[in-house]
């Protein structure tokens, strides 16, 4: 038999998943977590607010969610008081790239992003067919200035800029992100990835009008929000451009669990604020704990903290084996010199007290 | 400005969608629907331990769901007797059908489908750029013998068939799904589209080898187990295939709540027979409320029922404008002969006394 007759393009993809996730990781284990530090998720939680329209909806599951997310993109373009019209809504961040990548990139065409940045808009783009361009970190940030430089070289027609920054908790200022979109070619999209915005310092957020072309936003109710088990996240930008995921999108996708969720929590800005002072928080004890054991943490404007173990990849390789094998899931930036550091996300004070063991031995151990 | 560049196909693509939810018909009215029979949802609504596990399910979304839906695939394994590794989640069958088509179908590549048949399918397959090419029904059924002609004729790639069929209702015995399977093209690959198969009758489901390279089988969460507003469907295929889809897919797209409600759904079955009885309840009672009338419902292998309202497309229009105008969600086919009908979802006794009322006035003014 033949079989069935796949595109070229989809043959040829890797079959590499962009993240093992923790729930893959326990059953390897045999074992659950103590800490479950990994995937930025929040484990502070929803609002208590979205849990109860969560409870709410799941009597009503027998009806499709509604298709055009109508009650949610309403609230949120209140919220960032913008029109509806640019607002799209899609199944996380992750979701959201698929289809933007694929409103955008033929074979052969040019992306640039950060070597070391978010897996999974690499994956969508090779996807595609997209032929990956990365610039490195510089000071352990995403450089504005190189990303900038090689788009115009290539003409690329879009370029990933994640700000705050994943994996390293950096930020840049509103003014760099701007400054980035002025020295953009014109007709490159800047795919600015704001999923940790909501922890991020006043001055983070650069103001843009929402019908400017040259950007698209995304946000995400998975990390401030504590929604990551319903997948919603949004786009903002200019109308046309957000009118052509009606085009692909799979309209009945959204969740009504989901969509009840996501727009109980975002009406409860309180529980936002205290879940971001908590997080800040954790940050001061996580620098504690690496500083205890003469390692240290970098800033962060993110849910998580990048703890640069004092060695190479190898080493912090070794801290985040020693972790994984004490049942503490954390995970680390995959190139160097990132991957000198290890990434926790914040938590509560009870999972940091395990980390805090935890990471005492593991880098005991690793440096031998 | 100039704006992003999109790719040419993007461009081509019509700005239509498949179907006009429910909500936005609400929205446009402004009033609620009095009975809502038009998506082919459960009012029935999921089993009590689907709405528990969802319930449960409330308070740990701050998790991403497990991004290889592990427990629900060894559940749905165990459940067909089939290995874990012939089975793909996705968000619905909608879902699914966007990944098979990308998976197969690359600009220019042919299709081969029934004209009046599942236009999300239709949607899909023009969104990558393949080439539709439609047979018609005969006697109000997928018409395999022209299926397999077509497909043989064009050497398609690709060929969809529904059992049972939506919107009509109809159906084939196993014998003949598997009579098309040994017809078609042993290259062809038969995606049999079996989201009403648990409301049909015994015989209708074909038995065949999970590895079978010809065939990949949809089903869905959506319609007998109540939860189309959690987006869980699944496909059976040979491992090679369902393989693809983890280089394509969305991975952490499937939400926790889906997971643990289709779960728990699935571990149910008296539940779903309760419902089954409950839907051919619905039937009788459609049947005897089109009788009435001087109308005549089609017999039906689904939650639905397609009533022949005695005219042509031009009275089964105004037949389902006069429900709509009176509250009462139904919908019809898209063509001619077919279009004869509207398509009425199996409802409780007290949504079936709404619309025998407005049936009833609904086709006297139509008839003038």
């Amino acid at each position: 038999m033949t079989g069935p007759r796949i595109t070229p393009l989809v043959a040829s993809l890797p079959a590499t998943v962009p993240f093992v996730g923790p729930d893959a990781h326990m059953r390897a284990s045999g074992r659950p977590f103590r800490a479950r530090l990994g995937a930025n998720e929040s484990v502070f939680g929803p609002s208590p607010r979205a849990i109860e329209a969560m409870e709410r909806a799941a009597r009503d599951v027998w009806v499709y969610g509604d298709s055009e997310s109508h009650a949610l993109r309403a609230a949120l373009a209140a919220h960032h008081g913008v029109p509806m019209a640019n607002i799209a809504i899609g199944e996380g961040i992750d979701g959201l790239l698929g289809l933007l990548v694929r409103i955008m990139i033929a074979p052969g065409d040019a992306v640039v992003t950060s070597d070391g940045a978010y897996p999974t808009f690499n994956y969508h783009v090779t996807g595609f067919g997209g032929v990956l361009h990365k610039v490195p970190y510089r000071d352990d940030r995403e450089d504005p200035a190189a990303l900038a430089e090689r788009t115009a070289e290539l003409g690329a027609k879009l370029v990933y800029l994640s700000n705050p920054d994943n994996p390293m908790g950096s930020w840049h200022s509103a003014r760099v992100v701007t400054g980035l979109l002025d020295a953009l070619p014109e007709d490159t999209l800047l795919l600015l990835d704001e999923a940790y915005i909501d922890f991020a310092p006043e001055g983070t957020a650069p103001a843009i009008d929402p019908d400017d072309p040259r950007v698209i936003r995304m946000r995400t109710f998975s990390k401030a929000y504590g929604l990551a088990g319903v997948r919603v996240g949004y786009a903002i930008g200019a109308s046309p451009l957000i009118a052509l995921f009606d085009r692909i999108r799979n309209h009945f996708g959204m969740t009504l669990t989901g969509q009840a969720g996501a727009l109980a929590a975002l009406a409860d800005q309180d529980w936002l604020a205290q879940v971001c002072a908590q997080v800040s928080d954790a940050h001061d004890r996580i620098a504690a704990i690496a500083e205890a054991q003469g390692a240290f943490a970098l800033p962060s404007a993110t849910n998580f903290t990048a703890i640069d173990c004092g060695g190479d990849g190898a080493l912090a390789r070794k801290v985040l084996e020693g972790l994984m094998a004490r049942d503490v899931f954390v995970r680390m930036p995959g190139v160097a010199p990132l991957d000198r550091c290890i990434r926790v996300s914040a938590g509560r004070p009870e999972d940091l007290d395990i980390f805090a063991e935890a990471f005492a031995e593991a880098l005991a151990e690793a440096r031998g």
